[in-house]
């Protein structure tokens, strides 16, 4: 099959860059080839729901995937598995344990050990199985919101019923910033009802909120005091930006003696959501005798492809994450100048992990719902904040994996359509 | 990574066949490369379970992976995948469900609205998923033994109370043959307690038993008279032998008024188990209406390189296939002179489909539990027939995917072993 059979799309000129965007490829810092980051031949090539949801004339930045191209490393691994047809089964995480364990040793400073290592078939399983297995008689879960809105579909699978406990946001109206409000967070694990879970996004999916040191350690604490066995979910840690410190919740969990698993995997740091592969990581003794009674088929669920780019991911794709997220702080640089003159109202919460870039439109004149004015109108496709829960309502989240030059053109489509915008 | 890096074994001469296995390679019908078959060099270059489970000197045909390289039509497609850096999410099957629907209605005649066509990790995922959305209450669930180990793993999932009806074995002292017994299926459905749901395993693992379309009629007839939600498992269907007729549950569920869903994939016939990704089929409007209750989460767990694998197994890889087909008949018709004429005592149903051969050792004088001796003393790795439920206990289950030299080689370590046996 060619690539082209694939997509239902052809490659459409309407959702070709503009060509200014050519300059800002002479500076790129970053090694990434930018030639290749064209919508309209990534559209061409690709098959996952970020080029096939909406017609050729949109321009997809909502779901998390990269338009960056695949590692080499994991490219040749990848391609290496297919050639000997090594497609059979696993049951355990093999290879990726010590692979995942050298990466958090030397990013994090995180001794994981090989033993308290499961495999799972993505991060969300890793959340569900981990439920299970951690609160068999299901109860309360909660989260701190906005955020990652497929958590409340998890969360209907187990069941759990779901508490919302609201960022603190410092400086809404100018440069917001998000915090976890702790205050709120002990006051519901200390209601009579009681938290039975909670599950922290580490770091913190829209707002690339690197949770402090400090933060995690009261959380930490709360946790054992009320018997809360918390998940965390360190899926975007890896692309935490440079000069950042990125804190894994595990050693503080354990420290504390708080009931705690972590659910991360090489896919959002190395584009690989499709290749399916993740790991549940035991924060002690006692997390990991709950993890040795998750079902027996939970690794036998994970792909074995999916294994080897994460061995590859981890082991050997640390420059290219590098060169990924000096790509990733160039574009949020980018964006905020670009927000700052073309799109008046507008509130950008800078990333300080990842490349999800989380925008308050209440203040700029598009009404109730201005996720669907920009797609309706603008024809750039946003994740609607109303579905990151609390909070999230007159908000978009914008994708910021791309070429500068595709976020040039995000942005001069949305101004377009804001009121009182010149035409270009 | 070298294909070499990933495995944990590095390849043991003590594992090679025996030279005199060439002669077979020259009367190959099938245009299988045979001589990358051998196990020595697919120990060097596999890391799935079957190449990782046991040392070097075991020869292992236990689990239901092919050593047949794979479909060049597959590969292709796998490494176009991951040239066009396509490893995003999934939300839906896409082409799958065209490209299994075409396959179904070539083969077997059964059209599959494409609407009925609903994405899953894996063919054991999809039973799990089917029964949580089928019968959320649990309750009995009832299946044919002895059968594939799993089922009962997937079972405490939901969790059900097992209802084990053991098929009737039609000449067991000779020529073994399996059938559904009917009239105990009956028995059970019109119990006080009643059944929940019958999973269907179509063909069966490990008999390779292919049900007549009366047998399944009959099936499906009591299915609706005493509301009973019929999964029926079809992953080996694509593996049946020539000249026999395949018949799918879905279309008699539908014409009896059954409530039933079909799941499978293409990870049996084309030997893609560790790609991740399978179908779960409505057999009607009913059952489809259950379907789209599944959890929104179940195709994005889905690999999108599994499904391209799949796409191009359907739609392109039947001359591969069949091919495999002829190999695994020639392996059967030498296994089964082989079992003949050195394994005095052991008796061996053969299969009408898929390469799984089952042998009842009960009169063959090593004991309650030959899979041990075999492992122990033979060095050949074959799985436990006690795991597969009543009927199961003295018998073991052997893959019949591989090289014949290999099937020599193994006939020969037990034969070693035998009570009575003369030395090679
Ligand atoms: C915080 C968070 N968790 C989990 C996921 C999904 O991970 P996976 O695809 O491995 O299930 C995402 C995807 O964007 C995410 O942002
Ligand atoms: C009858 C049957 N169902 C399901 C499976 C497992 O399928 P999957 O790997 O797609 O879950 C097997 C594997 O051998 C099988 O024999």
């Amino acid at each position: 099959m060619s690539a082209g059979d694939c997509s239902p799309n052809t490659p459409a000129s309407s959702g070709a860059v503009r060509t200014d965007a050519s300059a800002l490829t002479e500076v790129d810092p970053s090694g990434i080839p930018f030639a290749q980051l064209d919508p309209a031949l990534l559209r061409a090539q690709r098959t996952s729901i970020k080029w096939t949801r909406f017609p050729a004339d949109v321009l997809p930045l909502f779901v998390a995937e990269m338009d960056f191209t695949l590692a080499p490393e994991i490219r040749d691994t990848l391609v290496a598995r297919i050639e000997a047809s090594d497609t059979g089964y696993l049951d355990s995480p093999g290879p990726l344990a010590d692979a995942f364990a050298g990466f958090a040793r030397d990013r994090w400073g995180w001794e994981v050990p090989g033993a308290y290592v499961h495999l799972a078939t993505d991060v969300a399983t890793g959340v569900v199985e981990s439920l299970r297995v951690g609160r068999p008689a299901g109860g309360r879960v909660a989260l701190a919101t906005p955020t990652y809105p497929s958590f409340f579909e998890m969360f209907e699978e187990v069941p759990f019923e779901v508490v919302e406990i609201p960022l603190t946001i410092i400086d809404p109206d100018h440069a917001p910033q998000a915090r976890l409000d702790l205050v709120a967070i002990e006051r519901a694990f200390a209601s009579p009802q009681g938290i039975d879970a909670f599950v922290l996004c580490n770091p913190h999916n829209p707002h690339g909120l690197v949770h402090s040191a400090a933060d995690l350690t009261r959380l930490a604490q709360l946790a054992a005091q009320y018997d809360v066995f918390v998940i965390s979910d360190e899926i975007h840690a890896p692309l935490t930006h440079a000069g950042v410190t990125f804190t894994p919740f595990a050693p503080i969990a354990a420290a504390a003696g708080a009931l705690s698993v972590t659910t991360t995997s090489a896919s959002k740091g190395w584009n690989l959501a499709g290749a399916k592969c993740s790991v549940i990581i035991a924060a002690d003794e006692a997390a990991n005798r709950l993890l040795l009674q998750l079902p027996p088929e939970t690794p036998v669920r994970a792909s074995i492809l999916g294994l080897h780019a994460g061995v590859a991911a981890f082991a050997k794709g640390r420059e290219w994450l590098d060169r990924a997220i000096a790509q990733i702080e160039a574009n949020d640089a980018l964006f905020a100048e670009l927000v700052e003159a073309k799109l008046p109202g507008v509130r950008y919460t800078r990333p300080a992990a990842g490349y999800l870039a989380w925008l308050d439109f209440s203040a700029a004149g598009l009404g109730e719902n201005p996720h669907e004015r920009i797609l309706t109108d603008a024809k750039v496709a946003l994740n609607d904040g109303a579905a990151f829960g609390e909070g999230g309502a007159g908000h978009v989240r914008l994708n910021l994996a791309c070429a500068p030059a595709t976020i040039i053109e995000a942005v001069d489509r949305i101004a377009a359509i804001l009121p009182g915008a010149r035409p270009a």
